[in-house]
């Protein structure tokens, strides 16, 4: 099913009057206003194809009706995200759960929902049917070199996925660790996965990057080879300069402050990609912004900082991405949910007042230093956001429209009550 | 020094015509606000003597200019806040730091201000100098029945300093636990706290309350004695119906979900009192609001929500108090900046749409459910409190009239450069 | 397959030399060795059902060969282990997935392996093919009527397992919770619970136990509805003398003293069993005393000493299960390591020298207390629990049996390679 | 006073004949004793002079008796320590807290007591009396250039006394960061703190090394300059040569895997110094080995694994101490038993069957490597350490010698009841 022009503009239209009034009272007391609408057109958040079926935990999954049964119905999923929020205009495929048919079909298709193929992501974290070697113990640092040339094959058969997409970036997430103490030499297993790296990178064409994924624990419960930023960056400073440290919000231990090390990776010109999301307990992968929306904040703060001091566009600067599993809730609404709630966060910390607040560290003034991060953060920008959304072909309210235009009801007639999407 | 009524009302004329703007536009498009303003104004967030100096790790302390060396500055200090948010009109005093010479005086002083006596705070995590036991293994819980003694008999001359201050409380905070495994007999420590505690009740006047707090951790490192909320609702029913638990937010192990506890304290009909800071790491009294604003509307929301059910008065229902350390701003200005954080988180809460979160939770829309919360907390409310804090004749920005007075600099030329506060 | 008398006597006739050296020196230098032994005889952990198969995470799952096909073959891989350590005589069943089809034959087949039916198992954590209502957003809280009596009757049905089988526990695990801020009314959902408990609990035979179990987070990441000891406590109080909590050890927010929670349930007397397993992150469910040992241990020292001062049989005064999933360990071998980390703390707690620590606890003598509890610790009291095991007729060594007999192997080439046991 | 060669033959006398009988056995049993032992002689661990006095908390203090008044009263507990268990051959010193009068004079008698001088540690953590200008704001970080001129300037101080005293490394740890999000600019901070540690390693001579601590929180409680592994391991990089890391054991957030962050600083070449303690909470500064012994087993594993496959001799390849606070104990009993623990931990490691477990290893046989690990862990080793201290002139029970000798009781005599050492 798709969204016609006229079903959202009626919405638009019911919508216009109270948006009107809000927007043009933020538009009156705040300055910068018009400079936030122009970023946030450009920004655009990519959504990762296995986000779009209902997620479960170990204990079990409660599917949801109307799940995408191929990637045709995934790309059609994320052109209903963009054509109601217009921030959604990129698809993150995942091999070997999407792998294509016939690629000329799907970038016309993608052509079709403007959306453009993001990062590639590669799977060494499961046994696949039809696999010689298992990953039950890793897969790039696996001790037997057969299971490792497996998976350094399957990257590089997923760069050439992504060719012919036109993507321009793998991103890597390894699962790999122990479980027990005694179980990998710790080193060992480092190097031989930046030996396997190293072999991937290798094959990487000339403008691609590859994204070097770090995450504290789990899958595997007492070590993960790569497992924190410092081990990320050590990997992506030994690889060479396509290679950057991917940021999950969700891989970290309890408390990190994850701003700080967005902050230094930026310094160091080695953050690459991004993965948005919320936790409260471990890699929890809830809407972005639904448990710490200052957090989320705080974390732009940092990224419009440093993206600004390096001179990066903050649209192609770094890779954008959502990675969520949505357990409870609608995927699409959630989706919905969650990019609303980057948006937000982003025109926030355009909002900051970077040279009041230049100055205001210099003098130790902390007062200050929080009264300005936190008079961005409470000031109300939703309709700022959604003048953007209208500006750029959206609708008003996007979770709004989807429920009344009950797109769930009619994915589920069009695709049955019992689909379960590939992917986790 | 105090502010005279000509210096606030030009504050406030310099900030009325913005301000009235803003009200306006948020007055026309929310329903409920004279009754969230007329909550607002009872509403009284009750200041702790000690956080009026500045506060220090084991490491150390850089103390500020101008603290207040006697009870007389401090009930002056928190005089200068309550006439700036006229939301501070309480004082929280902490015997042995704070005991009055002249009692009447001390009242007469504290009615000039338009302050009242909070719960009164024991100290027997430190010794003092005249002391004949010492408190380093524990007070209430000690293996010794003399340093037990010592204990109860501190508290109850609290509950007699109070009953001459017209406070109506005994706030009880243990530092007893230990710091190794095998030290103390969990059991034994628990049932000598327990008979110390009884003592302790048996001295309460009829219609005074005891707050038992919990803590997880700090100043002992292996366990505490009162760890948590469950310890501290064992203690309050055990020992009758004058006695509550008192939630401090930074009291909680990593993740803990604090607002659950809040929830089922006040269904319990055991939630006596709070102390509002924020944390990142430990107790690590940051200004309320600092770091998690979501967390602390989250827990306004089920503060609201239960006391509506219990049919309690919000201003008078629980105890309402600051418990901070403010190691590197000047404590008026942090604290002026806590009770506002407060004041907005509240002001939020009471916004929810109560009716229409309910029926979205009987019909599991968890969407819906989020959306509620989030409009809530994402609308700017600041012009809400502030106009109540006009109201009720408080300044229309306290830390900015603050400021413009030099009332920091005022201190100092009072007191001197290098006073230290009684205290922590 | 079954281990033959002599399979056993001509693997333990191999270790006996080495074996009595160590005993004798154990012997000659520890006193109370022939109590420890005698209780260590008597002291039974239940193995659960699912437990018998290869883990997973929400990632996936690397199944091994041989697993258990069904609950016949589940008792006899059961019956394996208790024949090799003597110490696992008990199964721990899970109603859907263990429901027998013949009550006489499978309590004859339990007798075989001299093995008795330990705490029933409920599941309302996943729906069942057949089922009427879903408990994707819970169960016994449910805010729907028909979802909480479709949930009561499946307890109630465990139990008349049960009693077919000869249990006299009912152990309930509640996934129920919430996966964002106001999902869920806390206080509603406590409510719900405990009238859906009332009635499980009024079905309970006269000497029926229930125990209820709680949990941190997972497999919802916001709230849950039974979330620690004190909410599990609460419950059982309400409910009933037949009513008690679980404590599992990896339930916990990051750092939890878990020993003193322990020591107090005990106090209270609603302490009624025990899910062993280890963990560094969250609900790991390793191996017993795999990672934190020391933390076995002391949580052993509070069993013994509470045990103890209520008089209770340490066999039977409790129920002790194990509860662990085995994502990269033949589960067979993973829980011979349990049972024996579980046994050594127990030897190590019943070798404290508890005057000693009652005095030194008493004086405050920090650094004895470490220093006996240490002793313990530090003591090799592996010859001990070995000369237990071959007494009680198990093996010297159980893991070394196993392999010695090729027992996966021959599984493999009865049950096939690709077997996948019903559980998680 | 000074401990005799007769009180301590008399006392290894009493203990000779268990001694001889439990070592025996081990020696028996084991066959690498005789290496272990070897190594254990040469291993020494330097005690920090503010460790000998009783610490405290932000809460208070609760100071013992008899505490070290001076440089030359601390080197004296530093020598009765070594001369108990002849592993303490080391003062780690502490500027300015102990800054000699006499430098002769000092290392005189630090020969007296057989000790040399290990890192010296600077100190801009606090203010002290003289200053020019704070540190409330921090040091190296600090945006004011003048601020850190003077903490430039301090540790080049420090480097001098060091020259003078025989000692060859600077340990530098930074309390430098933020309490409030918006403080700091991260990139800045790290940039200033990078030029000011510039300008110091500028000034350390030929064969002095630079240790760069990192911490993750306290006392400040939002960022710390400083905060991981990675961001130390960046500084050492971008230093030079003769910059490493330095691991302390509770400055990491909760769960980290400090045995993996030590493996792979080896690998890099980077990891200089160790400061031993444990913790359940935060920086708790406890006993080593009190908490999570076999924790301090698997880092001990990492290191002597480490340090063999980079043909580093063990006892001078990486600077080794203890830096713990004693707030319930003796201080000097509290050291005894760390450094025991520490011995115990070593012991044990180096008993770890190397080739089996590397083979173990390479089969992903994760049974056999857990129990290569545990057979090595569970093994009781006392008695080889007390052997090697016993064969290296120590005694056979320090904390038991230094009971019977009533030292305590003899330093109060001498000190005095009120004394308090300077430090912590």
């Amino acid at each position: 099913m798709e969204i016609t022009q006229n079903q959202l503009e009626a919405h638009n239209d019911r919508a216009s009057k109270a948006h009107q009034q809000s927007f043009n009272f933020i538009a009156a007391t705040q300055q910068r206003v018009e400079e936030v609408i122009s970023k946030l057109i450009s920004f655009q958040v990519a959504i990762p194809s296995w986000a779009l079926g209902t997620g479960g935990t170990r204990f079990g999954r409660f599917s949801g009706g109307g799940e995408p049964r191929s990637l045709d119905e995934k790309l059609a999923d994320i052109g209903l995200l963009h054509r109601l929020n217009q921030s959604s205009g990129a698809a993150s495929l995942h091999i070997p759960w999407d792998v294509p048919q016939d690629y000329a079909a799907i970038r016309q298709q993608a052509q079709h929902y403007n959306l453009r193929f993001d990062a590639m992501n590669s799977n060494t974290f499961q046994d696949q049917p039809d696999q010689a070697h298992s990953y039950k113990f890793g897969s790039l640092h696996h001790a037997d070199p057969a299971v490792r040339k497996q998976a350094v094959e399957h990257n590089i058969e997923v760069i050439r996925q992504g060719i012919e997409l036109g993507s321009d970036t793998l991103s890597i997430w390894l699962a790999d660790g122990s479980c027990f103490p005694g179980q990998l030499n710790f080193r060992k297993a480092f190097q031989r996965t930046l030996e396997s790296l190293q072999e991937i990178y290798a094959a990487l064409p000339e403008h691609w990057k590859v994204f070097v994924e770090y995450k504290a624990f789990e899958p595997n419960f007492y070590s993960t080879t790569i497992g924190d930023w410092g081990q990320s960056l050590l990997f992506a400073n030994k690889l060479g300069p396509k290679a950057f440290t991917l940021v999950d919000l969700g891989h970290h231990l309890p408390n990190a402050n994850i701003e700080q090390i967005v902050s230094l990776l930026l310094m160091e010109e080695k953050l690459g990609g991004f993965h948005f999301n919320d936790s409260k307990y471990g890699d929890d992968d809830l809407t972005a912004g639904s448990i710490k929306p200052y957090q989320l904040f705080l974390i732009f703060n940092e990224l419009v900082e440093g993206l600004d001091a390096r001179g990066l566009d903050h649209a192609t600067g770094l890779g954008w991405m959502i990675d969520a599993s949505h357990n409870v809730k609608d995927p699409l609404e959630d989706l919905l949910q969650s990019v609303d709630a980057i948006m937000l966060a982003y025109a926030q910390a355009l909002l900051v007042d970077r040279d009041a607040l230049t100055a205001a560290q210099d003098n130790n003034d902390v007062t200050l230093c929080q009264e300005i991060l936190q008079d961005a953060f409470r000031t109300d920008l939703r309709p700022v956001v959604r003048e953007a959304r209208l500006r750029a072909g959206g609708a008003a309210n996007p979770v709004g429209l989807y429920r009344e235009l009950q797109i769930r009801q009619q994915l589920i007639s069009e695709r049955g009550l019992k689909t379960v999407a590939t992917g986790l």
